[in-house]
């Protein structure tokens, strides 16, 4: 049987009936660290050039970030030649420092402190394996003899910093493999390297906790961190680092809930790029603070540049759905969702604080535009299409045609089957309601009000054959009304009328919409013109023609909505 | 300033002193509902086509679902018509309820039950939003207002349902945007629809809690469903839902530990398609239980067919790191990660518990292969390349090969700047240990044991030339390499040596692999041959060989390693 839950096991969670952390809230940012340059360059199917390197690393300093893992150049020729490239061209800002990850061995420590030399700050950051599985089917060794190699790596990653003392060093230590560790040993070992290290004496070390794999959810990581906090010796002289990554697909929220139990900083990648699954995601981890008043401390509003660099030097492209820098995040097809958007987009004033449905961030933050936010297809409704015909053409619809022109638009959308740009929602309507047959077009008027009401007469049609009407009633609609009514020989209803100014800069600068109800026929027009009276008076007429013609449409009173 | 984090507010938790659910750890899947045919389809550029909503109704079935909400039929008319089809058509299977949405207005859930007439059994879902930006910016209402909606769906839900008593029915409601609503009132609500629905007389009810937007961490979230859980009446009778949205990438973490708070059902979409960021992904949920060793009741074997299908329907591509799923998930390049698993790999025994570091779950259990698992860039090591050797070629390296020949492929790799496939890591292994000199081939040899050891006579080179050496020593080595340095006046010490039988099916089944110092030089070979000896004479003529002709290469020592 291939596929057989039966051949795992399940993770063991630690007891921790003391836990503290789910009554927190994280307040500020950690430090962060960036470790695209090494976890996710030693995940790419082709590892970056020198050429991509600089410019990662150029972006993560613009960025903001103070940290940055620019490699392992014990290992790596490339790495190593990096490195030099860095520190011999001055390329590293003071306020950066630069780490470099190296195992627990003599000759790999030494190699490092090689690449490092000249460096005005550096951190190294030294590791082994401590998991159950490594120590058992890897390295055939016992607690003690992979404590031994943590010691061992410490005491000469301490004599070495010596030789070079005129570079400011951090020294950083990771049991790696962490979460598959027995939280016990991994306490021992921690504090077997803080006795060498001596943080307590001032030495700056950075104790760096990775999810190496994820094995269970992310509460239990946060309980394995805080465990740690509580047990390790020297605590408040410690930097607590948390390194995870997506084996489960929860990489950020166990990196978020242990900032809450207690960790200092975090190591990611942008994007996530990164073994496997990839690293926990700095945008959006750092989005994520920032969507809820913090400041992230890092510069995200160029995302652009962020996913393109990040994408040239992967080259690995960006899900659309990639949460706060994806192509889609921000766009509301569904018709509902679309109304809503618009509602509160349009009570919005500046300096609010932001609180609009269905965004959790403002898109023009991060260089986005609203122009993003509402797409329209068949799964859209009126709300949809009343706000691309306000933000592109400035065009305000009344309610009752927001509904009868979003099932034109739907139907067109469930035709073509798929998006239908902003242009088309405007040629739509223009074909639909403002289109004035030369037949119908409205050439002059006069209304004049007396104590008997308003006397209309009205000149329409082609030049060469203009019709000339005349009518009586109580307002300029019901006079011209009764003009053609005589003339066709019909009843006219009006049921719903609605003209609006429209902004500057625009000839035509009234809109009027009509429907009216004609031998029991419904119709509908708009008309734009450059007053209200030509505009209200070419709506009726085109309306009119349309149950003349037997043009007229059904007018429906239901409305598309879709949700989520 | 546009990136400014003070125009955002934190979201305000409620206090839950009393929170149990992070003591909990899950033990069964939870009831599964697909939405890929809804939430998923109404946030695509291109909506889903009949032909494509089959095809995706298809999988759903195949891979497990008994429950599937298959579109908004009073909102889309493309839905209503796919609604109608699969129920006149057959193809619902008895075991699975079909569920379809709509707001709670009464022209939709009058169009709903047209839609739905004929099922054998459905799921009505019905929503409005109770969230305070939606009551407020949105609808204009009041808490009463916005209850009374839901009443008022809800008995209407109720009186169509009597009316069509030959289909099962089962009622859902959600307070839409759940994440932004006062617990308190999330419960008023939920308890006057329940009042008017009554679960506690038999009828089956759903209450979904949606995220509609994610707006804190995924503790939150769990907090919020335990409270609700711990608040509403008829708790006992009700399947508390939930449905997470992806926007702060915490969506399948914030389902999780909603299942830990109590939620016994969970609504999500194949790799996570969705509104904006997305939905909770199913894949990825159901197999983090997988991997746990907890039965998912879904059967995701078959992984190709699941992304093929999901891809054609959204056309979307998959994330070469989307957990489980991505083309690079199983993939280590790093020597280190290499060396683990091969080691994991090589001890594992049928039937065994699943325990191999860096891969959570075994890649056959979906359909991958191993072949994928390890794969050569200059980023990888020793493992990494005995890795391929033998899996692809059945030639077993001793370490220290290994480590040398490690650095020939890295240099390969610095060089092309890109991967090496397992044929290039082979024809670079054979050009530079196998191949074979005609001058230096062996041909012939004789050796002889009596009490002072062995006497060695062989034959080596062209046939046109053929050299005919003798020597003596206490092995078949010694005594060849004795007949060489009188040969060549050099001195030759034989530093390492190995030899392998190799498995069946090849002409050559004996590998020897040797290093030697002569005159201080170091060089290395290896030879394939039918027998041993005389892959071994081979071995030291071809090591010689480079000595004499000055082609030697330095041995090193150091071992390549990168790691996560």
């Amino acid at each position: 049987m291939a596929f057989d839950h039966r051949k795992y096991t399940a993770f063991r969670p630690v007891a921790k009936p003391d836990r503290r952390w789910p009554d927190q809230v994280i307040e500020k940012a950690p430090t962060w660290c960036a470790v695209d340059l090494r976890d996710g360059n030693q995940a790419l199917v082709k590892p970056m050039s020198v050429a991509q390197k600089q410019r990662m690393f150029d972006l993560l300093v613009k960025l903001g970030f103070k940290e940055i893992e620019i490699g392992f150049p014990a290992a790596s020729q490339p790495d190593f030649d990096f490195c030099r490239k860095l520190i011999e061209e001055n390329r590293i800002p003071d306020d950066v420092k630069i780490q470099v990850l190296t195992q627990a061995r003599p000759e790999l420590i030494k190699r490092t402190y090689e690449a490092l030399q000249g460096a005005q700050s550096a951190i190294v950051h030294v590791y082994n394996s401590t998991s159950t599985v490594q120590r058992e089917q890897v390295f055939g060794l016992d607690r003690a003899g992979i404590r031994e190699i943590a010691v061992n790596g410490a005491q000469l990653v301490k004599e070495l910093a010596e030789q070079y003392p005129d570079t400011e060093w951090t020294f950083q230590y990771s049991p790696e493999s962490f979460t598959g560790t027995e939280l016990d040993f991994a306490v021992e070992v921690i504090d077997a390297v803080s006795d060498v290290w001596r943080p307590d004496e001032g030495q700056p070390v950075i104790i760096n906790l990775p999810a190496t794999v994820e094995m269970a959810t992310p509460n239990v990581f946060a309980d394995q961190i805080e465990w740690v906090c509580d047990n390790i010796r020297r605590r408040e002289h410690i930097s607590i680092s948390v390194h995870t990554h997506n084996d489960r697909g929860c990489g950020v929220a166990a990196a978020e809930l242990a900032v809450m139990a207690g960790a200092d900083r975090v190591e990611g990648t942008l994007m996530g790029n990164g073994e496997r699954t990839g690293n926990m995601d700095l945008v959006t981890m750092a989005m994520n603070l920032y969507s809820q008043g913090i400041d992230p401390t890092l510069d995200l509003s160029g995302m652009a540049e962020i996913t393109e660099v990040v994408e040239a030097c992967t080259e690995i492209s960006t899900h659309p759905r990639h949460p706060y820098a994806g192509e889609l995040v921000f766009t509301a097809f569904s018709g509902s969702h679309q109304d809503a958007i618009r509602k509160c987009l349009a009570r919005r004033k500046d300096g609010d604080t932001w609180n609009v449905a269905y965004l959790p961030i403002d898109p023009s933050d991060l260089g986005r535009r609203y122009e993003e936010v509402v797409r329209i297809n068949s799964q859209s409704g009126k709300g949809g299409v009343a706000y691309v015909l306000e933000r592109d053409y400035n065009i305000s619809l009344p309610r009752w045609l927001q509904i009868e022109f979003s099932k034109v638009v739907q139907g067109a959308a469930e035709t073509n089957g798929g998006e239908v740009d902003s242009m088309t929602v405007h040629s739509l309507f223009e074909q639909r309601y403002l289109k004035v047959h030369e037949d119908w077009a409205l050439r002059a008027y006069d209304l004049r009000r007396d104590e008997d009401g308003v006397h209309a007469e009205f000149t329409y049609g082609r030049e060469s054959a203009p019709v000339r009407l005349e009518g009586q009633g109580l307002g300029a609609v019901e006079a011209v009304s009764d003009a053609l009514e005589k003339r066709f020989g019909i009843e006219v209803a009006v049921d719903a009328y609605d003209e609006f100014a429209l902004g500057e800069g625009t000839r035509a600068n009234a809109l009027a919409c009509i429907r009216l109800t004609a031998d029991e026929r419904h119709c509908s027009a708009a008309a734009l013109a450059e007053d209200t009276t030509s505009a209200t008076l070419q709506a009726l007429l085109s309306a009119v023609a349309q149950v003349v013609s037997g043009d007229e449409v059904k007018a429906g009173s239901e409305e598309s909505a879709i949700t989520a």
